[in-house]
């Protein structure tokens, strides 16, 4: 049923549980031939890993990936690539004190309610771990990409800390890896470098909004009507844990402009129509014009928190709960690369489901 | 690969053209002995239906649902549903100016770059219309629901129409089916009708903001963490024409909340547990948790104005165009039953996956 | 769930009942740009058409197909393509004597037990009837590979009807087409001729063997290892009515060889490998050789017989029943055509898949 | 795309290489609540275990089975379960040899000729190594089926090995698990371990067939018209290695039949209706009758025999090649449990769909 699977051609499913032995994903569609090795997972893989400073949850893990299958003398052979992270920190302890109680905000509730079972362990198979294993298939796309479309540029950073946005003046690609929040703007990123350390102190949380770009995808991307691009984004990202917003180009604030405002005009260039700006994010119908494709999701603030909340147990009844142990005061800062990964899943799908139809016969302007 | 179909259990495959001979929906995985007829599905048709009032497009097609198999005296067999509607005003000739050109907002240019062909007759596939066979889809799953949740009450309406919000302190569920913008305040409503007559006589248009609200879902619908309710539900709405931006509950606001003012805390009531708030919108990782469900959606501006606007040739000429026809000064307008189709569409299909995997062995609290 | 689809890329659903309105299927993901017209497809249909000669049911179709959507100006857009067939000769009444008995033998109590409903008329969705519909899709998937795989011939043909088999020795293709069993052996067709004759007149049936084999698909369609080549081809004729059983090259004869018998062995030819026989049906490890595809078929004997049977009545009462009405001796005779039209689809599904994945770059030999 | 899954709901899918680090399966969609552990998947997976006896293939592997996800404290959780035996006996330099040749009958060429890769290491991912992976996956199926279909009983055995059948007359199900090669006849088992010995002395290997029978499967499994469960049988059995034919009830000889031999009549039982014989295997128009489910394949005689053989090289040279290595006479006997996994896979699938379409409203008879 695809329950922990997405993609059409290009398929990730993923698996594992926050304090289980381990998790990871199983690529299956991969094209062959494409060099791969641990080595180029592990490198995006230690960009979402916890642990990495005073902003992120401080539970350590290697989040080491093994390639199990799939790759043969260092290259992908067309057959399903299974990836495994163990999980080493697994500190079960820490979550004792959780085992009757469900934490608000949390999905304690809701999979005890689906499922009948608890599994208190750090959130089991909700935890944010398990975007772990969509950073390493997300590896496995971006490998693959660099040989089929080696101008497309794929990167993600943060554009808003709870009430503060990023002044769009100050926007520098070249900041975005300089600082810990990859934000683009490097004023912000000092802003909320104080912002965040009164938040962590206070045992608090903040939202976030992250936005992916990829430059130099092609036009004709995507298929109607429910595999349209925007669609696969949009349920890419919504399927990110804590995310409860997701926007293409304008996204909701196309509801305040007119038409005028919003169609972006079409100018012949040099190599094929270019637009005189980008309202609709680089999608249209559902398909690629050939823009900056633009997404932006929305991630709620960690419901971890250390104030005393109130909630119900097992046994149903009324209760107060704290959330100790490690958590991130701003967890939208490790979906940037998840969301980058998402990015990478859902163009490789989507170029191998055009070439399978369509083949290379697209239609060419003027 | 599923490109015109959603769901997984209770799949909806649409099809047709803006004007070509018919349009339509095959819905496979229906339930067996639930009452059909054609009756009960030209009722939601009627309100999508084109041609209604003033503020919608002046085409006026009947919408006659036809139902071609899957219903054998006036009960669902569990085999595949046809339904069909007939293009009966085609009125092609109007679009024969636009033949060569490519409409700036319209999703002409990219099906010419995917596909290499240019269905030039009101936007094709692409065209708004395929809408019509959703809401026929919809009308079966309500029915559907009618029997399996009896206490499921689904309700769309308009909560923003260009820069104009309603006042959340004048909703009122009733007001909802006495204007023409379904919305909940009556206020809006009047403030709407002129601001939407200005725009129309200028030949413009204004993007809108849709709420989409389910009453009675019980807790446990959704799967991790691919088929989470929430997901499927944005890619649901974020599948409908001209829609920009899916938010689940708080939806982009989530980002600037604290995690004390996010989180909803819970408490136990009379018939298990309930929560202080909805800032969820009734999800917890990706499973529904008996509150309301929430969804809003955004729906940019037609792209069809009476400005001259421009745009490139097929032939890779610069030049210009004016979209001339029968047009929506506001879309969104007719997106609301739409939405509530895809919404009920959604909570049928995650209800039979549920039930097939789970059974009805759910958690109990207390 | 795809239960009335099949097809990985490109996607058939079939809906429809022996006696509702019509008939047809819905073809998603057929590549764009190709000639397709209601003649090409009726063609087809009209080998299957009930009604051609004294060997296949007297039932009177026009089974006339028309094309609702998917094409514009006599080609594929890449939309889905709606295929209707109405059902003109429905005269149900000549069911009216069955409504409160199952015939042995067909679906009618499977279904009831299943879906707790009973639609009588001729079978319902179970008729093979239903099968029309493949036909019409076949006609689509045969027009695109004769683009994309110009060398590529299908042909089906009855190598075995009731206990006689054809000889092999007497194999003329071009006989094909020449005699109502579509049998490449010209003493069996007359022999087939006197052996039905009897059989009808007794009212009496039996089943047959039928034989597809498609000359010119390249090497290297098919994956691994639940979508073999094989494996979709056992799926696809074992869906078929009244097929029981699969085989690809040897079949169930496989068993009775040795590895020395069994394997074929290869030489260099001078367009690559060649086999000094095909023991194998041209599928190795679910992947093509570039052999002759060859798969047969068994197909039961219709159970609608005029001899009295032993049944149940819904009401729980042994009964017994004659099945009159218009029938035929022996269905497999009519499941020729149907069984090309299926491989047809699954080769075009897995050239598209192939081509998503691999692209061009298979490993070329010497 | 699903190229390694296979079920609908209940999700199987399998990675791993002959002689990578591991191999293994993901298992989505299993119900909660399950007691599920590693000692109850190894007693089905040794029974498949290579080097049992002098029949079956010397390489040695401990075929240990870990749960890496998805069980919790003995439970499952409802969440991907992971399962993963790692590959101990490697011994790839056995395989050095045929770096530069295709073993005819293996599917080392396809491979090559899809994938333009050569994974030399005893078949890659085309080794029946796979087939691990489904008997444990299998062994889930099992567990699940015992708590929601307790009357359940699957059985695999064999009836035929080379031109030796059982005598039916010798039917005996307890014989079954006391000899080698798991068929039901004792007089078979000694005559087959002769036959057996001289084959596997002389370097060659033969076919067999194998017959899997379900009772206890109620009525209603089965969805129209491309989920049937003959047809999801059929491609199970066909996806297993080696397999070159399936049958359901009489299979290729219902061809040989008359309506009045081949349809089963129907009397009224204490508990439903009852059949006065099951040339059908237990399934009508693609549903259970409730009867036993009846299905037979052949396996192919191992290609790897110790006699020389032409091939050709990736070069494209002509030239001969000995498939030395520890290989198996029959693998026919080790396909009986894998057999039995794909029967319970298949069946616990359908029997969730079922209960997701259809709930527990049946149609009841008397």
């Amino acid at each position: 049923m695809s329950m922990n699977s997405f993609g059409h051609l290009f398929r990730v499913t993923t698996w594992g549980e926050s304090h289980g032995p381990a998790l990871g994903a199983t690529v299956d569609g991969c094209p062959p031939n494409v060099e791969i090795n641990e080595a180029m997972l592990q490198k995006w893989l230690d960009l979402r890993k916890p642990g990495q400073n005073k902003y992120t949850t401080q539970r350590r893990e290697a989040d080491e990936v093994r390639i199990l299958s799939g790759v043969f003398e260092g290259k992908t052979t067309g057959t399903p690539i299974q990836l495994m992270i163990e999980n080493t920190d697994q500190r079960s302890k820490d979550y004792g004190d959780i085992v009757e109680k469900f934490r608000p905000g949390h999905a304690d509730i809701t999979y005890y309610q689906k499922y009948g079972i608890r599994d208190h362990r750090g959130g089991g198979r909700s935890s944010a771990r398990e975007t772990a294993a969509r950073v390493a298939a997300g590896g496995i796309a971006r490998a693959v990409l660099d040989i089929l479309l080696p101008d497309l540029k794929i990167k993600g950073f943060m554009v808003q800390m709870g009430p503060h946005s990023i002044d769009r003046e100050n926007f520098d690609w070249d900041q975005i890896d300089q600082n810990p929040f990859w934000t683009p703007d490097a004023i912000s990123a000092k802003d909320w470098a104080t912002y965040l350390d009164g938040l962590r102190k206070s045992g608090s949380s903040v939202g976030a909004i992250v936005e992916v770009v990829a430059q130099g995808a092609p036009a004709g991307l995507g298929a109607p009507v429910y595999a349209k691009l925007d669609t696969d984004l949009a349920a890419a990202m919504m399927s990110i844990n804590a995310v409860k917003g997701v926007e293409i180009g304008e996204g909701m604030h196309a509801a305040v402009l007119t038409g005028e405002e919003n169609a972006d005009e079409i100018r012949m260039g040099s190599n094929g129509p270019e637009y005189t700006s980008n309202h609709a994010g680089g999608i249209l119908g559902g398909i690629s014009t050939g823009q900056d494709l633009v997404v932006r999701f929305a991630v709620k603030p960690t419901s971890s928190i250390l104030t005393t909340r109130k909630t119900v147990s097992k046994a149903g009844d009324d209760t107060e709960i704290i959330t100790k142990g490690r958590h991130d005061p701003c967890v939208g800062i490790r979906a940037v690369p998840v969301g980058e990964a998402m990015m990478a899943c859902v163009i490789l799908d989507h170029f191998l489901l055009h070439r399978g139809q369509v083949g290379t016969n697209q239609g060419k302007i003027g």
